[in-house]
């Protein structure tokens, strides 16, 4: 099913050699040979496609996938025509299945005679720069990094091998470790927010940190990480970050956490590693979030959250605390009999916003 | 009043012509000769303005405009000396007069010889390329396309006919219609926000599906669309989407939707037609809104929601539900008798954010 | 501490020069040098810190700084070996200290070869223009500007002297005072989300209005600014906005007023002077904030805020109201003895966003 304008395929795979390969168990016809991978409505008897959620149970029935990933405890929902994958984590199953047939590309090594790069910069071998990407001085990029199309390496940053910085990124003022990509649009190392307010105006806060981000992060597009004013704004190794997140000055995010699109940290929080926040979160400055702590996606964190808590709302409160609350307050406007005559200034978009 | 150093300017018009291009009744001289459009309390003998809204009233009485168009039932509210283009949609009235004065200028065809065009990429007659844009291999561009400054067209992509790609915008992995506008920074194609969590850190779901734009489609300044996993994500015809909004990967939109800036949908998610998403929206994953469903702005939507229902509120629930809440919260506080000792932590920046 | 590959280091400077510099008090060995700035647990004895949170009332005791900025009232709590800069704003001093000791570089003016302006535009003397860049027909740059990597200005764009265009930002219809910060990847100018819907899809408005920014005015990264439809959109002198937010056409913003990141106010709203909105925060279109308004973090604003007035939630109250219902609320629900059967859907990204 992938574009072949966009994406390379290898294969064919049989079902057998992708459930070796992730260790799942076949049931049904091993040697099938497979094509690519798709989802349950659209997959075809050459793809591999995979069930793992509820809603999506007539469409598992009704797929004419060759073979599909399912848990146990599904295997008697599945369509008798496919051969079954069974593993605890169908969806890995899956993503073991689309590397196989889709493997990633990586750029073809070359310096387009288009870039611009400053002759004090050095470049590890076998990196890829595009037309329009900008190299600044002193800036040093380790071995295979590619740097795409308008990319921006500010002055004397460092970049470790295999990273990749996409189309119109921008980078200053930061050390950035290996196998990390950078998304398109991405703004990292800018000056941070930091100012006294005076009568006069603001004094701005000099901010003389850096960021400094490790191995095998990912920061997604249009996302902002603006550099510390005394310490090093800080994205631990393993960190994912979703598209148009901002992480504010100071603030320093531990291994492994993950921060879905459209939410914010402001400065000088510090988050430990595993942290979790859902989409569209704010997190107030100078707070602690404990390891493994799980924040609901639109939440306004305005207090510490200990090691492993989960919090919800607005502000947010251990999460049972909150679903407690909504449904405190479902029941009591339901008998609150107070009628129909409240429906103004929603703040729906009509004309001319 | 349209600065000439950026706009166009045709006319005179009459009030007469502009009340005959768009189907409004003239009251009074419909020979006055206007030169342009204004608001209510900028415009001048020369202007046309409109008026609306009950809070611009004032403004309405007050206004020096030599036309005003306004609503019947509003008529009587107009000053002395304005001509009346009265309709139904006093905005729509505008917005002819306004096309009428500044016809939109489309970019003077031709290839800057500072763009960067792959040999392999091929572009329809009349097209208008900016320098520093990069238009990668095997990319294909329709007819009268304009591409402005430092915009990047990525390898492989496809662009129909009469489309504007916006200054600094980045497009990889999508096939985008006819006569769609993509503002400056907006990020298409890029890979999703896919994974697997595992002990080791996170497996990366091969994103091998694209971004299709439909015919029509207007997509925000600096707004994200991530190309699927599986499915294509989905951006139907005629919908416009506003800056800074998200829209995650496999996510299907229908036709003519809006979506206000700051919103983001998550993964998997189904809008159908003429949906509404007010501002600051986030839709969790895996949902269907259904058509014509409208959801108030700052709104988390973490349920389906049927068609033709308006929501609002964290969690979302029926926009009369919601205001019945906020009344009976209201209420019951104000009997609460808590007392002010109740104002820590509002996370509003002081110092050092 | 501040690293050398990005900052230039001036010094060192003796505590009572720095005390003298911002009128701060000393309290101890005046002669003693120091040799930059850090936060209290990094900084070591040629270091000046800074204390004024109770949070970090151990990294005071514990620190081993050389000099301490604190206020008259924390004096006992610092620590004995450190000499003390005793000040009614300790931030201030710190940040006179910053500035002291790495005092912003201006780029270097210069013209890139690898640039792209056209003959019609005219800059000021002294600027500085980096790669890649693109000034379009007929604008105007003042004296010491400087236009960093891979940014555009648009076609009759002005910009006042000392402004700072950041890497990959888009300026069009619009004039810029002077001493601005436009940070990397901002987006200014282009068309507003202003439409009438009609059946036959949207009836746009032209945008026929700019974007006016006054003297001394920050914009953050990846943050947007629309050009109004008949208005200009203003934003005063003095502001400052943070990453990613987005201000709607024909907003217009007083002086002095504070802007956190990912907030967004929509069209034709008008702010006072001196107005702070925290992060997070939705402004509904066509209201009004009185000067010295204050919004708390990820409020939502759906009506009118007056002058002087706190204000919190969603929809945003006065500050006090919202929190007496949080209160309220809490209460309510310790009491209600709902249980614990209320946990789905919390929107936790998990797998597959």
């Amino acid at each position: 099913m992938a574009d072949p304008r966009f994406f390379l395929t290898r294969g064919p795979f049989t079902a057998a050699e992708i459930a070796d390969r992730c260790g799942a168990e076949v049931v049904g016809d091993g040697a099938r040979p497979l094509t690519g991978v798709a989802p349950l409505e659209a997959a075809g008897p050459g793809d591999i496609a995979y069930f793992d959620r509820p809603r999506y149970r007539d469409a598992l029935g009704a797929s004419r996938a060759g073979a599909i990933a399912v848990h146990p405890r599904n295997r008697a929902a599945a369509p008798a025509g496919a051969v079954l994958l069974i593993s605890e984590s169908p969806y890995r199953v899956f993503a073991t299945a689309g590397a196989m047939f889709h493997p990633p590309v990586a750029p073809t090594p070359g310096i387009s005679p288009a870039a611009h790069i400053a002759p004090t910069a050095r470049l590890g071998a076998g990196c890829a720069v595009a037309p329009g990407a900008v190299i600044e001085d002193r800036a040093e990029l380790g071995a295979r990094c590619s740097v795409a199309a308008n990319a921006v390496i500010g002055a004397g940053v460092v970049v470790g091998d295999d990273t990749r910085i996409g189309a119109g990124a921008t980078l200053s003022h930061c050390h950035v470790g290996a196998r990390v990509s950078i998304y398109p649009g991405a703004r990292i190392g800018q000056e941070g927010f930091g100012f006294v307010p005076d009568p006069k105006g603001f004094i701005k806060i000099p901010q003389v940190g850096c960021v400094l981000i490790e191995d095998d992060v990912e920061i997604g597009a249009n996302t902002t990480v603006d550099r510390g004013s005394g310490h090093d704004t800080v994205i631990g190794a393993g960190t994912w970050i979703d598209n148009l997140c901002h992480v504010g000055h100071n603030v320093r995010i531990g291994r492994r956490c993950i921060m879905a699109g459209l939410s914010g940290i402001s400065g000088s929080t510090v988050l430990g590693d595993y942290v979790v926040l859902g989409g569209k979160v704010g997190v107030a400055g100078h707070l602690t979030i404990g390891s493994r702590a799980r924040v609901a996606g639109g939440s306004g964190v305005i207090r510490d959250v200990p090691q492993g808590a989960t919090v919800g709302g607005y502000p947010a409160v251990p999460i049972r605390t909150w679903h407690r609350q909504t449904a405190t307050l479902a029941r009591a406007a339901q008998t609150a009999g107070l009628g129909d005559a409240l429906t103004a200034g929603v703040g729906l978009p009509t004309e001319d916003q």
